[in-house]
This record gives structure tokens, sequence and C-alpha cells, in this order.
């Protein structure tokens, strides 16, 4: 079956873009129909304009798409547009595109902490999505044009996106969770490919820091796990403590994360019950049917020493998360490990899911 | 100055014991003297019988030094022996030695938990070496033969011995602490060269499980930080939380590990109390003047992003740890990331510090 | 289509056994029917017999076949037997199995020298194969019975793999080849996994020895590329000189090797040939339409710094080679790069197309 | 004894430039007196203007030294100056300092193809210095003023060092060589820091590329190897083949090459006088007794599997090289491993005994 939605990707050059245009190009629902990228790309066909690092090669229909400045005029006929642009470039380019009347998800930082911008975790938080769905009958209501129908949603953090779905899927089963600690030992291709993270500075070691990082991991994760206020406006949890440390390992790929939770009620489940409930979790793009849902949101791992990064960053093609090692915790209740790949759930991946999603609802 | 005291190496041609030969080899208080291994090495010149894994050649002292069995009466001449033996067989010799009346310093875990077994971090709590004294003293008041006045010292595991120093400095200036979290991304170097971590299972990945690790690291923590009771036994700390999450990652020597901590007082110190108290934390083995000990016990690094592995595992030659990243933490109430070279001052080095602290002492 | 063949796997809990039972569980022409593997596991669900650490998970097909003994009796059904076991074992079970009529394709090193057994690199000499045809021909003709059918057939070393393949086309287009060296840069999984190469040995190091392979290189390559003489045995090219250095490198998966080649003939082909006669390639694994056979055999990379192993080890599944960097060379004629996946072209896929051959022949 | 002659660095941010400081900070001929770097970094105290990547902490001397810019008048006290400046700011620089008198030892590519500008790798050709004896003595017949008396001298490309020593020790020993094959496996500190390689090119990967690299190895090497001819211009070999692959590997420090030669003679050595030939080997920095001169310049190792970056770079602080598994080659005479620290003897350290040697000489 032919795709039925136009999509276009912003920063297609860069890595998350790349990584948009791997996961668009064989995709059911969307066409690549529009790449934009820096004035010094635009004019270029795809394969001139972009040093691929990805290990699958240029999807064929890429390669000879010429590269359009990332301009709302170019993007018109577009029903949905990916943006994998840096935070430098985002904020501005977002905003004109959305005021222009486009659908803009985007993997920037800069619009996640505005009270009515959606911040999804596709797994997690779709119910955030009822404020578009608000929006729009309301603007069908009142007859408004297309050019006043564009909005915002952005994608978390890649070391948020892993936290939140186990975090999600045992407020969903035992109530509040009132302390998270977190340490993550992320990959690199989180910090881009040019430069990314030096080599020099990666072999042999870890970075004990990822600047602004822990606040992000810290704030992030009140809002996708909080709620709807007045007005639409999102509500991050006031009552839940989070604290994070974050570092970077010698890892391509997949985002590793120890946690430890107290959950606010005094009646504990067992870990048999988290495990359980782990197992259990199902999320909307599952129920959805969603092109890109996993079969398995949680993989709950038993072997004493998983999930691993190499081993098992690509299950479910790297839209699931994985969790192991859970126990008891002697400060807090539990802890355990969840391990996420971050360019796919973490960043791209999770686009595509959150656009699925209003797909599936008929929102697109 | 010639070297005054003969020391022996038990485990000679691990990774342990060839660390601690390095050590040994130019030593200002300690002439290597004999090397004991398994009954396939002994006979053997040592450089024959080891597959030598350091990237400072075999010393020559060594070299040509006649493998012997792991006898006491082969060490009958030694005043002190380091043992760098596999916990499969310290339990066996350890004994055998100490009931020879010889004094060993173990790296093994085998004795660690024995309520009047010493196990000690040098820069933290030499204070628990008195028992040592007032037994020599009874054994000088009994006049008792040589031979009866042997006995054993752990020291702690690599992940303890990083750990318990900036806690050991913060209890010292501030009083106790209630509640400590921490995980750890440790270097390959501390799971030995033969075979140790497979290079298949830690290339481009972490490996979130370390046997044994977590229980270790929790409870030795206790012992080191707690007092002495009834009868010279050691009595843990019963009133500190200890969670620990440990990791194998990517890198040869070092150490890292992010710990958050809470004061048992309502009063806390602010964070420039925290890092001054951290920077003039002074240990017994530098008051005592020992040969090995650091210039400086911590380092307090104010970098954004140290201490890193590779850049400062070598500070003070391994023998001084790194506290960086110092802040307040949303959960607990100061977080920090300690490094330690867990080869020096983790296994082989703590070692030898213990030893010049008995000599110092004028115990050996 | 559902399969037709039954296969069998021996060593089936080692390396290469799990890449075959990966390659295998999805097969449109085999069926995966029989794991053989120690005694220690016989009697066991494979899921727990086996440590497995391939990236995707257990097959659902494997997980629960019974473990069998390494005994021609066990996988008398199987049309083929495919062999990962050690060379320490594989000697006498091959024997056992070949005698007992069974057809067993294999990955150890054991019958490789044998001159009536064929050592094929199946995007090269599958030629070789006619012996087979020969053999079994004049077993009809003798209406022998099943028992007397059973044959052996090598795959080559990884590292030849890789080489073979750019020669082989090269020769085929330009004649003799005079003189090859080769320097390899060899992946770590070519070392198996319990323990294979350790990882303080291959972080942040080269090993610039594997024990045996450049003598394997060396001489399989001119096995490979050479002839049938009388009596249907090979017969090792005597005019091609070949050097051969081989490293061991801190990568995961994929051999690169620097290869320089002269050719016997005053003549040369320029550049630009070079090129297009490795673009041009093709094999008879292609040609039959085998299963598994790349779309394209030698994917030639023009930009300047490819072939690279994390990018493109995994081209056409690892069943192609990708060469580059193509020059003239100012010693030899020419010099280039080549990369093969040493766990798929070079080890279990070749064994999997070697039996898609002798299936596409109608030999099985 | 202190050091009695004045030093500068220009690039004293960068990664040369810091690895200058280090070797300079504690030397006994040298004193560190002046540091230059870019405009943007002058007026600084080096601790503020530098980012740090070396494994020793900065010395304490050049914390607190005020950059200043890359001007010969501000160098006017230094007796010999060190540049570590990239290439793009080399050529402009040194040109004026030489040209204002002063003595620079390069560490750039700028000046290596001069006809009159040694190139030099102390291990072998401080021969190559004579013609600056010469000219100064021409200098001083010509009573030339100080401002007359400037120069530069170049050390070779990083690969190119490690290869020229056992070259060198060999044309010594046996006559000339007239074949040459060399295959690098080169670390990435060699690269720089900012950003220099990637870590998301490097991690779980080569590259078989490094721009101008092996351009620079086939002809520094006959530069280097060559001899003096009329007007005391360089003459580079005409009758020796160099054919070089560069690679880069994921190791911090220490390039490992595997070479091959053909002796230009009919006679050749036996495997055990190359390697004698090898051990035997002196340089003018040792019987000089430069301060940094390696005891042993080529350390022959006869383990199977040495020299290894990791286990081996250190060797004589550096300024040694490892030459192992010397064999006979089936394809020109023999073939060997040879390992050479990049940064030290390939880089800062040769500018270093290049000094020392001209020191030694009486010419600074």
């Amino acid at each position: 079956m032919a795709p039925t939605k136009k999509a276009g990707v912003l920063g297609a050059t860069g890595s998350v873009g790349q990584k948009f245009i791997l996961l668009l190009s064989e995709h059911p629902d969307f066409e690549l129909f529009k790449l934009g990228a820096s004035t010094r790309s635009a004019g270029k066909p795809y394969k001139e304009a972009v040093t691929w690092r990805q290990t699958a090669t240029i999807p064929e229909l890429a390669q000879s798409l010429i590269v359009v400045d990332c301009k709302s005029s170019e993007f018109a006929d577009c029903d949905v547009v990916f943006s994998g642009l840096d935070a430098d470039y985002a904020g501005e380019i977002e905003k004109e595109f959305s005021e222009a009347g486009l659908v803009v998800i985007s993997n920037a930082k800069n619009y996640r902490r505005v009270p009515n911008v959606p911040l999804v975790v596709p797994l997690v938080n779709t119910s955030h999505l009822d404020i578009i769905d608000r929006r729009l009958k309301a603007a069908d209501a009142a007859n408004l044009p297309k050019s006043k129908r564009g909005y915002i949603i952005c994608n978390s953090n890649c070391s948020t996106a892993g936290l939140v779905v186990p975090l999600g899927a045992l407020i969903a089963k035992f109530g509040p969770i009132s302390t998270v600690t977190v340490t993550t030992l992320q990959a690199i291709s989180g910090a881009g490919f040019s430069p990314g993270v030096p080599g020099f500075d990666i072999l042999d070691n870890v970075i004990p820091y990822i600047s602004g990082e822990e606040e992000k991991l810290e704030w992030e994760t009140k809002k996708i796990l909080g709620g709807v206020g007045e007005n639409d406006t999102f509500v991050p949890l006031s009552n839940m403590q989070v604290s994070a440390q974050c570092n970077r390992v010698a890892v391509t790929d997949g985002h590793l994360e120890c946690v430890s939770i107290k959950f606010a009620s005094e009646i504990k489940p067992s870990i048999e019950e988290v495990k359980q409930a782990l197992r259990d979790f199902q999320s909307e793009v599952q129920t959805l049917g969603c092109a890109s849902a996993p079969k398995l949101a949680i993989h709950v791992l038993d072997e004493a020493d998983r999930p691993q990064p190499r081993l098992d960053r690509d299950r479910d093609s790297g839209y699931a998360v994985s969790v192991g090692r859970i126990r008891e915790d002697p400060v807090l209740d539990f802890k355990f490990v969840v391990l996420s790949h971050n360019t796919v759930i973490g960043a791209a991946g999770s686009g595509i899911l959150i656009a699925e999603t209003l797909l599936g609802r008929g929102l697109l």
C-alpha cells in the first residue's frame, strides 16, 4: 500500500535528519517528500549534500531529492514535517513553519518547556496529544484556514525517553512515584557526528558530564509524567523528586540507565508484581496499531547481566526499551537498569511514532 | 638507602601480583624477596613463569627470581607477605601463612568479613590497625614466639576503596552520613587478564553487572567506616544505608563512581565547605610520611567534566582519588563523582600503603 | 514456501554455531532440524544450553530444540550438516559424519588442506564443487548406497574469504596475478566468545599477531584460486607469491585488509578497468539465484575513506565484500582495501551459500 | 643543574604544543620561557588559555606563564623555538621567526620538502644537521649578525618517524634497501584534539584513510634516508620504492606499522643478523649523550605477539621504537612490525632531540 501522507525533514543532513530519512524511506504511511537543510546544501541532490554516517546506505529515494532551504513555503505540501534541526536553528525555523500552518514534530529542545506544547514520549504520554485534538476541533468550529492550524510537538531528550517508559508503566499500575535517582551511561551517537564526541576524549575513558543533560532529564520527566491543567497547558509533577547523573561512555548506540525509585504509597508491590507490570504495559501506539509500534513496549530481561547496549538496543528495531536487574533497593524501594536506543526511541523514532499516533487518531 | 624489610608476593603471576611486583621493585623500604605462585610455575624464573601484561617491563630484579610454591616455609624470612591470590586459593594459603607467624596483607575477599580481621583502606581507616598494635603488645607481654604473631590484614574491594575516601573525609568533618547511593563505571583491569572480561563483551558495550560487587560495596563500606567494639572486633555501621549499582565499561584502568549522600544531621554544610573538607583531608599515611602516600589524598577538581579515568587516574601515581562535580542533590544532600585507580589505590597499592603504615608505626 | 531440506548444526552453542542458527532460522530452503553440541549440553533445550551472544534474540524455533550429541546417528535425517565445531573436535566428528553418508559443510580448518576436499569461497570458486558433481554421478553409476555418498566441503578461513573475492574477480578478467601482499586488520568476533580475545588485550591496543593466520591466508588463497588436477585433487597455484601480515584490532565485526597486487602479464589494466571488473563481477551463487546471494558480489566504493567496518560490513547482509581506495602502487601494480563480514561471508554465511549452491545444482 | 637555554613554544595550546610543554617542563637543558598561541589566547595565563588534554597535569611553571602572540619580537630572547603550529599558520609564522634570526624546530609539514631545510628523525639522520654546522661557520666567517643566523629544521611526519628507524639501522649495516611496503595502524592522538578524529568514526571501526599521509610517508622516507648534494641541498633517494597504506585505528597513542623490505644487494643477511643489527643500532643522540636519548634506540622484541601499542609505546619514555615479528617475507626479503610513540618520538619528542643534538654539537 502506497504511503498517503507527505513528509518533510528539516536538518536532513545532520545525524537525526539522517535517521529520519532511514526510518521514513520504507514507511507505509509517510512518503519522504521534502528535505530541508542549510543554505549551503540547498540546491544539491541529497547524496551530494550529506556526509552519510549510517550503517545502512542512503535510501535510493533520498539520494536524488534536491535539498531545499528550511522555509515553510518549500514544505507547503507536506502533511507533517520532522525536525532534526540543531537548537541553534530550530527556534526560529520551527516557529515560522508552525505559524505557516504546518505540523512540526521536533527533536530539538527549544519548545519543550513551553506550557502548551506537548512533550511526548510515545510509549508513555500520547494522552498529551488530546490538546491537539481539542485545538483542531476548535479550529473546525471556528472554520480556521489551514494556515491557522499549525503546531509543534516535541519529543523528549534521548536520556529522558528511556527513563520515563518504565516509570510511566509503574505509575499506571501502582500509583505515584515520589523519588527517582538515575545515573546514565550514554552512547556517543547522541552527540551527533560533526564532530560530536572527540575520539580522543572517549577512547579508554568516561566523560562524567553532558552539558544540560541532567537538568533536561530531571525537568522533562516531570512534564511527561505530569498532567494537563487549565487552558490546556501542561503541569509538571510537583511531588516527584528526580536526581540525575549523566555520563558519556564508549558505546556507539544505546543509553543505559541505572534507576532507583520509591513509590509514594506505603503499600509496595512485590518484585514479581513490578516485573509483571512492566511486561504487561501497553501504550496507545500499540493499541492504535501504529506501523512502528513495538510488539512489546518493555522487554523485561531475566538474565543477571542484561540489558547490554550492543546486544539489546535493537529489540523491536529500537522502538522498545529493555529493563533488567529489577531488585529491591536498600535506600529507595526498587532499582533496575533500563536501556533504550537513543537514536530510535530516543530521537527520530520517537518523532515517527508521534506522527503515526496523530495519523491513527485521524489528526493528520 | 637500601630497603630494610623483606617482602614476599603470593599469586605473583596474576594481575594483582604483577602490580605488587612493579610497586615493590623500586620501593625504599621493601625488598622484593620471594615470589609464590601455583605449582605449575614453581621452579621457573619469574620471567618464564609469567605472562606479563603491564605497560612497564618486568623489573630486572624480578626477572630471574625463581618462583616458589605458596607455602609458609618458603617465605619464613619475609617480614611481610602481599597476597594477590585468587579467592579460590587465598582462603587456605593465607590461613597457613598467618598461622605460621607471617604477616599477610591480602587483596582477596576471603577474610574481609571476619570480625577481628582489619579491612583497611589506608587513606581512611588505618585506625583499625590499632588492634594489631594491641595484639602485638599482648604477645610481647606473653612472650609469644614469632610463630604466634602472624595475622592477616585485608584491603578492600577495588570499588569500595574509591567510595570510602570522600565518605570518610566528610564524616570526619561533618559527622555521620545516613544514606549513600552509588553507581559505578568500572574498568576491566579489575577483572584480571586471563581471560578477564572478554573483548567481545565490552567493545561498544556496557555490562551492567559484576558478580558479588554490589554486595561487597554495600557491606565493606559499613565495616571500613565503622568502629571497633568488644574484644577488638569490628562493628559495621548499622545506621547508614548504602545502595550500589555496578557496571563494567570499556576503560582499561580507573573506576568512576557517581555518588549521592545524605548527612545524618539536619545541619548541612555548604558546597564550599564540602569541597574544602575534601581538599583539607589528611590521612595517617600522609602524617606518618609513608613512602607511597599521596601528597594530596583527595584531588578536588573544579572543571565541569572531570574526573575522567584516562586523564586523572594517575594523579599521585594512582595513590590519590579525584573528586569532581560536587553539587546539591534534589533527592539526598549532595552528589559528586569519585575516580580511583583500581589496581593501585584500589588493590596492590592499598596493600603497600598498609604495610608502610605498619612500618611507620613500628609494627613490622 | 516452506523449506524443503533438513539442516543440522554441529557446535551449535559456539559462536559460529549461533550464527548458523540465526542464518538458518528464516531460511527459505533449509529447516533448522538438529542441533549438536558437547555432551554437557546434550539433552537440554537449546535456550538453556547456550550462552547466546548475538545481537538478535534466539530464534523461536531454536529455543526449544533439544540439543543432541554430535553423532551421525542423531543427524541421519539431515540433508546437510553445517559444522561450527572447534578444530579440537571437528577432525574426528566430521570424519564420522561423512563416513556415515552425511554432507558436511565445515567451518573448521581440519580438512582444508586435504587434496580432494573442496575449499570453497562461494563468491569465487564454486567450480571446485564440480568434483562433487562427478563423484555423485559416479556413485549413481555404481549404485552406491547413501552411506557411501557422504563428503566434506570446507569454507575458508575468515581473512582468506575477503581477500580472494577481488583477487578472483581480477584474475577472471585480466589473467594471473603473480604477487599479493596483504596486511589485515581483523575483528575480534573471529576469535569466538569464550573467552576469545581478552578485553584487556584489545582495548586501546592492536595485537599484531594471530596464531596460524598468516600461514592460512597465504596457503588457502593458492588452493582456492588454483585448479583441479589429476584424480580430482586440487592443485594450489604455484606461480603466485602471497605475503600476509595479520593484526587484531578493536572492532567487533568486519575484517579490513590492505592489499597490493601485481599481475603476471606485462600488459596492465587501467584503474578504471580494474574498478569496472570488480563492479561487473558475478559469481555462480548469483547466476544460480541462491537465496542468500548478494545482489552485488563486490561493492566498489568511491569515497576516499571507505570501506569502514562499522559502516560497510552489513552491505547485502554481510554476503558481499566491499572494495575501496583502488589506486596505483609504486611497488606492485595496484593497491586497494577490501572489507568482509568475517562471521557472514567469512564463516557461517559462506557455509550457507555453499549449501545453496549444491541445492541450486541439484546435488542435495 | 639549572637549564641554560631559553625555549619558546609556538602553538602552545594545541596537542603538539601541550606535549612540548610537558617534555620541556623538567628538562635539564631547556627552560620553558615563552608560550605563543593565537591572538585569542594571547594575554591570558596559560592555564586559562588551554584546554589541557594530557594525562599529566599542567606543569606548575607553565600554568601562570602569560601566552603571547606568535611574533618573533616576543621570542627574541629564546635560544630555540619549538613549533607545534597547525600547517595553516606555520608557513608564515615560522618564516617570520627564522628571518628574524631565530632557530625554529618545527613539527609542521610546510617546510619539509624545501631542499635546504633539514628533515630530521633524530635516531636516524642527524648527519643532515651538518649543513647547519657549515652554515653557521660561514656566518661566523662573514661576521653575520644574529638576525641573519635563523633557520628552520623540520621533524618528520609521525608515521615516517617510526618507519625510518629500522630502515636506517638496516641500511647502515647491510646497504641500500630497494623496496619498502608499509601498512600503518595509527593512533588517534596523531590527529589532535579539537576535534581530531570523531569518536563516532573510530569506535568499533577502522578508517582506512588519512589525508596526505601516504604521500608524506613515501616521500619523507626518501629524503630522510637520502644524502646531501650540491649547495647543501638534500637529495631524496631515487632508487628506493616505497608504498604505503595508512589506517586510523581505535588506539590513543602509538603507531604500529607492518613493514616489508627488500635489500638492493643480492647477498642477504640472515634473520639473526637483521635482529642483531637492530639491537646494536646506535644513533648520534645516544653517543652525544643527549638528555632525552633512549638507552636503546630499537627494542627488539622476541615474543610472538609484540610490539603492542598499549604495552610497548612508553619504552624509554617513548623515545625508542620497538620492532618485533621479524621474519622472512615470501614476496620481498623480510617483514616486521615497528611501533613508535607518535606524540613523543613521532612529534614533540623528536623536536626536543633535535634541539639536544644542536646543543650537543655546540650549535645552539
